[in-house]
Parts: structure tokens; C-alpha cells; sequence
């Protein structure tokens, strides 16, 4: 292994060449290795793939190197970028952890938070690792669905910082910058309860519309004639990949059940002013709703 | 008024060269003048709006070449092209339709149908309206959100096409088609129930998850600096014009109000899975949720 990050005199990423693995190459951490690549963070790169098939692709794409078996590529490596389901990835993360030594650094890329770091709280490592949320995804997963000049203007989270070596920290921020994310630091449990409100709650309301369109679809085939641009807006996110999103959903269970039943009430207040033909009460709701311009730009 | 479209013989738009009116020269009626003069289908277009600083607008936008009050404009126009709020739409279209003469066309772009084709249907000039809904549409609106190319790919929905004269038909699908969208023909009252399906309750969902987060918000700031892509296009409808979308509500009301019980029970459905902690189940409504890539590409 080499020893390029303990020299912290230096934090500009494009000197580090890090020696970099990736841990579940998919949409996350095939988009992570190819930016890596290209913006000179990585000099080289391994990947830890789980299947048969997706070692030969994940070449052929060329996200990767090489691939090796996890014991064998963490030797090699100064930082292991892991971006696997989250409930696979509470028990791969203490297998790495227990891997690494005091020099090398361990992030993840989960879109919750909490369970992991409770997980890890009292590993003899802890400090090595550094607990992150890239806000960046699409609709598709595996390596084909990696794409340059991901995460850009996106948000990145940074959970429970004072945990993690500051060095450690430090280069992880500086990578994130480096692929045009804006940082953002929050506890692990302040992260799921947000990350319910801006990313969870979209999937379900996705995935129950597309249920509603399919519903009635067994009865009329005309509607799949119109499906538009707005249809396809609010409904893409329903192509999204449940062996990523159970996970998420389980895991962040409490928030999500928050955030369905304020977004169920939201939807009946709409019910209830249809129902009393209340024109006043239908344009006051929408017109709250406008002001989520204040974010969407 | 010319009299180019009583010439049947030859359907090729671009020999038209019609003189065309746009009653409400919005986010529709603009993008359709603009389409219509730069395919040469249009050789005049006079615009009808209601507000002063509309007035200014289009002109200096150059979605017109003229603007005029409704009844002289009429009179200078072979089509007339109706695109502005249902609500206000059966009312002047009435006046239009006392004022059109046996060779001219009126159209309306209006996203329900039933109540104008009921409004009409006794109209001894019935046969000179063609009730269509071009499925097009972004969350802005007004004059500058016109823009050119579009309607390209879309369905456009042609409702009780045997109520018009044929060769008025004829000419409005050689219109759009030159438009690029692809027809569609249906009952007034089909359409208004497929139209909830795939248009209406995908702005109610985005209204209501925008009040969704918004009632957190005032809670909790930090929502903001996270909201990603996902969100974004699941929300972006939430910025739509109310004044255009609650008459839409209103005259749709009860297939709207249909689909919409039928997504809060889909809701409810991701709702149990969770409280119940079901894996299974839950897994089983996005894949469910999944064959929707049927139908989006």
C-alpha cells in the first residue's frame, strides 16, 4: 500500500494519484471511479464486484482497472469507496473495517445514515472511516447507468465529522469539491430525516403513481398513448431499482412513515376541496405549493 | 377573410399559408403561433389578449404579427386557435362561435373536454370546432415561456371528430402533424378520464408533496440545501400556473377525484409494507411500480 495521504502538508486531491477501490461498481460507485479518473484524484483503480458477469462488464466499461477479491483490493488501496445496498452495506463495512489500517480511509455512499453509523460507533477503526451521502442518482442502476460529470452542483453530506480523522475528512471534502459537490454536514440522524423529506418520499409517491397509471391500465390500453412530459416527470423515479430502495425505505423507516402520512394529508386537503367544489381552498394549496420556486431554480 | 381551406383538393399545409388568430397567446397559444410561422403553415398571425402589458409582450417577443380585439380579429383569420383557462374557455368560445362563418376553423388546445363539447354541441356552427388537446406542456407559463419545437413527439387528442366537418378535421391533423405529434381519437369523455391518468393527478401529487416538505420546512431550513434531482422532477410541476390548472380540477373533478383515491390507496399500500415491516410486500409494489418502463423509454 502506499503512503501518499498521511502526508497532509498537501491537500490538493490532483497530487494524491490515491490508489482508490470501489466496492459495488453501479451507478454510484461506477460514476464515482470514472470522474476519479478523469479529474486525476485516482491513479488506479479496483473494483470489488460481487458477480461473475458484472466483473466482465465493469472492464469492458472500463470503471475499473482491475478487479480483485475485497481482502486483496483493500490491500492495495489508500481509500475504499463502498456504494453497495444499505443493508448489505452494514455488514460488508465491518469486514473492511476490520481490514484497514490506521493510514488508509474508508467512505460510504448510503442514502441513510443512521444504522450504519450506530454500527460502526465503537469499531477501534472508526476514525478511518468517513460517512457520506453524494445527492446525486438516476433512475437506472448497475455500471451500464454510470456516467461522467455525475454529482455536479449537487449536494454532498458529511455525517458525524468529529467522529472521523480530520485528515481523513479533509481529503474526502476535497474530493467531493473536486467532482463539484457542495458539502453539507449534518448527524447521521438529522441526514435520514432530511434525506426522507428530499429523496425518499419522491420514490414512494413515484412508485405509488405508476401503481395507480398500471391500475387502470388493465382496464383501458388509450392511456399509455398520451403519457407526457409531466407524466414521465413524476413518474420516472418508479423505474428505480427496489433491491437499492427496499433498503433505504426499511432502514429509514420512522421518517419515511412520517413523510407518507403528512404527504397522504397533504393530498386529502386537494380530495377535500375537489369534494366541496371549494375553488378558493384549491387555489390557496396550490398556490403554498408554488412557493417551492424559492428552491427549484 | 381568404378563403384558402375551402380548396379541399390540396391538404399539403405548407400551401396554405392560413391567416390565424390565437385567442390566449400563453405557454400554448404562443409555442403553437411560433411552430405555426416557422413551418409555414402560418402566413399571418394576429393575437387576442386580454391584458394590456400582454399586448406589448407578444409583439416584442414576436409570437404575432398584429394584435387585435377578438371580433376583428375573427374576421381577418381562416383558424382561429383557442388556448386560454377552461373555465373562460366555454364562455368565449360561445362569442366565437356566433361570429365564425362556414369557412373558418376554430380550434381549442384546452386539457378537458367534456364541458366545452357539451357547451357546443347544440351550436348551429358546431361543425366548424374541433376539440383538440395538444399534450404538451411545461410548469411556466405566460408569453415568455413559449417556446419553438414544441409539441414535437407528443400525442395530440382529437375528441368527437365526427361532430366536425371533415376537411376542418383534415386540416387541424395535417396541422399538428406538421407540428410532429401524433393523433389520437376519443370521446370528450375518455379523454377527461385518461387526462387525470396521465396529466392531472401528476400535478396534484407534485403540488402536494411541494406542501409536503414545505410544512417541514418551517421547521427546518437545511431541507434546502439538499433537494437533488429526484426531487426536482418529481416537484417541478408544483410551480404550475394555479389560475390555469384549479378550473382544470374543477371541470375534471370527479374522474380527478377517482384517480386521486386511488393513489392515496396506493399510498397506503407502501404505507402498511412499512409499518408492518414487510420486506416482501414492499418489494413486490415496486416491482409492481417497475413495469412502467413499458411505457416510458
Amino acid at each position: 500500500m502506499t503512503n501518499k495521504i498521511d502526508n497532509d502538508s498537501q491537500l490538493s486531491i490532483v497530487n494524491y494519484q490515491l490508489n482508490i477501490c470501489i466496492v459495488g461498481v453501479g451507478l454510484i460507485g461506477g460514476s464515482f471511479a470514472l470522474t476519479a479518473k478523469q479529474k486525476g484524484i485516482a491513479k488506479h483503480i479496483i473494483g470489488v464486484c460481487n458477480r461473475e458477469e458484472t466483473k466482465q462488464k465493469v472492464l469492458e466499461l472500463e470503471l475499473v482497472d482491475e478487479v480483485l477479491p475485497l481482502e486483496e483490493a483493500i490491500k492495495k488501496s489508500d481509500l475504499i469507496y463502498v456504494a453497495i445496498p444499505v443493508d448489505i452495506t452494514v455488514s460488508v463495512m465491518q469486514t473492511i473495517m476490520d481490514l484497514v489500517n490506521d493510514k488508509q480511509i474508508v467512505v460510504d455512499a448510503g442514502s441513510t445514515k443512521f444504522v450504519l453509523c450506530e454500527a460502526l460507533k465503537n469499531h477501534p477503526m472508526r476514525k478511518r472511516f468517513v460517512a457520506t451521502h453524494p445527492m446525486w442518482g438516476t433512475e437506472y442502476s448497475g455500471p451500464e447507468a454510470a456516467v461522467k460529470d455525475a454529482f455536479i452542483g449537487r449536494a454532498c453530506v458529511i455525517c458525524e465529522k468529529n467522529k472521523s480523522d480530520e485528515q481523513a475528512v479533509a481529503i474526502v471534502e476535497n474530493i467531493y469539491k473536486e467532482l463539484g459537490m457542495h458539502l453539507v454536514y449534518m448527524e447521521s440522524e438529522a441526514h435520514d430525516m432530511h434525506a426522507a423529506y428530499v429523496s425518499h418520499i419522491s420514490h414512494i409517491t413515484s412508485f405509488a403513481l405508476a401503481n395507480t397509471v398500471l391500475e387502470k391500465e388493465k382496464e383501458e390500453d388509450a392511456i399509455f398513448e398520451l403519457a407526457g412530459g409531466g407524466f414521465e416527470s413524476t413518474v420516472r423515479l418508479a423505474k428505480s431499482n427496489p433491491a437499492m430502495w427496499a433498503p433505504i425505505f426499511m432502514q429509514n423507516r420512522e421518517n419515511v412513515l412520517d413523510v407518507l402520512n403528512e404527504h397522504i394529508s397533504q393530498l386529502r386537503k386537494f380530495k377535500s376541496a375537489l369534494e366541496k367544489e371549494n375553488l378558493n381552498y384549491l387555489n390557496e394549496l396550490m398556490e403554498n405549493a408554488n412557493k417551492i420556486k424559492r428552491i427549484l431554480k
